[in-house]
């Protein structure tokens, strides 16, 4: 038996690994030093291990942290603004006219909130797509939050950017100031097929190829969009993308909610990843996109929250306990989504969606450490049969104890330990009063 | 002015009434003595009450503890046991034969695990079915919850009290022995039409009648229960009911999943009260109950999260978000199940189903104070634009700081003062450990 120091050596819970085995380990430890995992094992090995930093699980579990795959941070501050509308009555009149007022700073709070809120339900990583996204970055980079970013590009003027070719500017600003950061990773991000012509949806797309990022895209919303893309291109958006040679194996397509056979089917060929945001697509009645038939496909899908306008939480143990649920009854096939193919979706897949499974999605020594503990002595997840049902349909946000970041502990005994949020709430706040429709 | 001394004082909180004006006070109180709510009003005139016990919301919202319209509250002793299965393996081959072991004592402290879960997540009143029912009823009232509880009928001799002739005379037990009990209400409860014969529905109708009782049934929960009754009486399970006459202003028809339009014209004209389980019918596949065609018939309808083996938890404040969510893109339209009227039914339509609207479900004076706080002083309960908003779509049962049950703090800055829930824990790890399959 290795003997060995490590920096922060968490123990005393069940370990869920995630990795291609699913190895449960029932009384097991991680161990961390620098950013890295450097040991996961059995109890029965910890005497071998000296900890700097001892984290006693107190026989909870123990997994890698949850990774939302779609979010537009900043929108808590829209959060409850407006509820149970039409769709194009709730952007029109309510969400468009408060993102028009938005600056740098106020989407930093907005972000840093989210940031809070996210670490103290269980998510290490966010995919996130907003206006003033050097804003996120910093916002994520000061919460000690693993995130790719970009800057939302579309035809019309931004109130960040303006003209779409200040957006490529600042897209590339983006890549050349973060390029060399532990945290965060720069995407490139057109919004939708809807809101951008071909020559903006090439052009991102170069961009992304020739950089190596993610290109991040809503795809298929709405039956809408379906309809108004074939009215305008004969082509349904995922085909009009195909045309446009964007689909590609570092695209990330956000809802996917209206595929046809024949789209699945590009999507498949393509390699394209898909962001599956169920509570959202509910809320705003969008329709349920065919996650089982996609994973049938052997396509790769994470789950994300989208944003606070239309959930209204960023709560991945919530959204994933809903994916698992909804597809039972659409499909009104109880096997479906089984609890471990849905935690896949939130850990390990997500991080593939992002191309990021080589370095975090699993405990898995020689990963980045990105770790999460849940405190299971409550009464609603008591007895405990199976920690992995507990996981997926008994398990709340707030039972998310301890998280740690790239190695780094960011909150422990649900006390934040990187930034003052109670501040940052308040901040928030007046933010809030300024964005309410009666300004 | 009057001036009035109180027992509790709860102030300083936007207190959601759920009166007949929905009316909302921004910042308000809550006065209570003995059981009774005594007062609601603003903070300008709180000067003239002196409280003995005085609560500071710290501007939470102060609104009607849960009503939950259908647990089944010992089976958090099944929580995780089995999920992900066809319903026949599920019930057949685990719970059923888990169901078989138990006895009075396991049900006492299952049931008494779900009232830590229910309080300490915001519920105050819930309804309930199961086995050993008398254990339930002290479960609830040692815990200081207020329940309606009846013992399960059917056609097959019972774990509890043998062959179903038995069965009545333990329901008659109930009905004798609770009469006068401030908390628990006695109901009859015959399972279902599938596992109950005309003559138990008949019998079971008559004495709900005799005793003024709810009679609580299970009633087209699936298509399979609808078309082996179609087969076995050439009746829909809610035509079956009425052909027996037992359809009535007490009857409370749980799921109601698979509904004719002449099944509903029956629960509308007879009155008929539906509890809605959005969570158990997705998990277990059964499909998405009508509620808003029901709604729109005037058909009053509560939520219930049904029992934990098929949800997995008792929490509410998901229910009521699941619930919101799940009809807007059931029928693609984002404007039903607003937040406003999910809350209603979760608070003042769920105490109509129980027949208990006369005492609970709203704050008016007179009514007993059943009384919840929520704290609202976390990231994602921030900026609050819109409380009830934030009740229904971001608040979770882990922000419930203070419970009030019957004038009875039961719960206050998350700390249950009536009983030792941890305590609880132990014992129902170690039933647990018995009803495991291996066993």
């Amino acid at each position: 038996m290795r003997k060995f120091d490590a920096e922060i050596l968490v123990f005393n819970g069940t370990v869920i690994t995630m990795d291609t085995a699913n190895a449960v380990i029932k009384k097991g430890y991680v161990a961390v030093n620098g950013s890295q995992i450097e040991a996961v094992g059995t109890l029965a090995e910890i005497d071998s291990i000296k900890g700097k930093k001892r984290i006693d699980a107190k026989g909870g579990i123990i997994m890698p942290g949850l990774v939302n795959v779609h979010t537009h941070a900043a929108m808590t501050l829209l959060r409850g603004l407006a509820d149970d509308l039409p769709l194009m009555t709730w952007l029109n009149e309510h969400i468009f006219p408060a993102e028009s007022k938005m600056d740098d700073h106020q989407v930093y709070q907005g972000a840093l909130l989210a940031c809070a809120e996210m670490i103290m339900s269980g998510t290490t990583c966010f995919c996130d797509m907003y206006l003033f996204t050097d804003a996120v970055a910093r916002a994520a980079s000061y919460a000690g939050m693993r995130a790719v970013v970009g800057e939302v590009l579309f035809d019309f003027p931004s109130p960040n950017y303006g003209p779409i070719e200040r957006g490529f500017e600042y897209t590339q600003m983006l890549i050349e100031k973060w390029q060399a950061h532990e945290l965060i990773t720069i995407a490139v991000e057109p919004h939708s097929p809807y809101l951008c012509a071909p020559e903006l949806l090439q052009q991102a797309s170069n961009l992304a190829q020739k950089n190596e990022l993610p290109l991040i895209i809503h795809l298929s919303e709405t039956r809408d969009e379906v309809s108004n893309l074939q009215a305008k291109f004969s082509a349904t958006p995922v085909q009009h993308l195909a045309n446009l040679n964007v689909l590609a194996p570092n695209v990330i397509a956000c809802h996917c909610v209206v595929l046809s056979a024949e789209d699945i089917r590009l999507l498949d060929n393509h390699h394209v990843k898909v962001a599956h945001n169920p509570e959202s697509n509910m809320k705003l009645a969008s329709g349920i996109a065919p996650i089982p038939t996609l994973l049938g496909n052997g396509i790769c899908v994470g789950i994300g929250t989208d944003g606070c306008a239309s959930n209204n939480n960023l709560d991945m143990l919530s959204e994933i306990d809903t994916a698992a649920k909804l597809h039972k009854v659409n499909t009104l096939d109880p096997t479906v989504m089984d609890a471990q193919t849905v935690l896949k979706m939130a850990t390990i897949d997500g991080a593939r969606c992002l191309g990021l499974d080589h370095i975090i999605g699993s405990l898995e020594p020689g990963k980045r450490a990105d770790i999460i503990i849940l405190d299971t002595h409550k009464p609603h997840l008591t007895p405990m049969y199976n920690p992995i049902s507990h996981i997926v349909y008994a398990a709340r946000g707030s039972d998310v104890s301890t998280s740690i970041i790239n190695g780094q502990l960011v909150m422990e005994d649900r006390k934040i330990g990187t930034f003052d949020w109670k501040e940052v709430m308040q901040a928030v706040a007046r933010i809030a009063a300024t964005l309410a429709p009666e300004n």
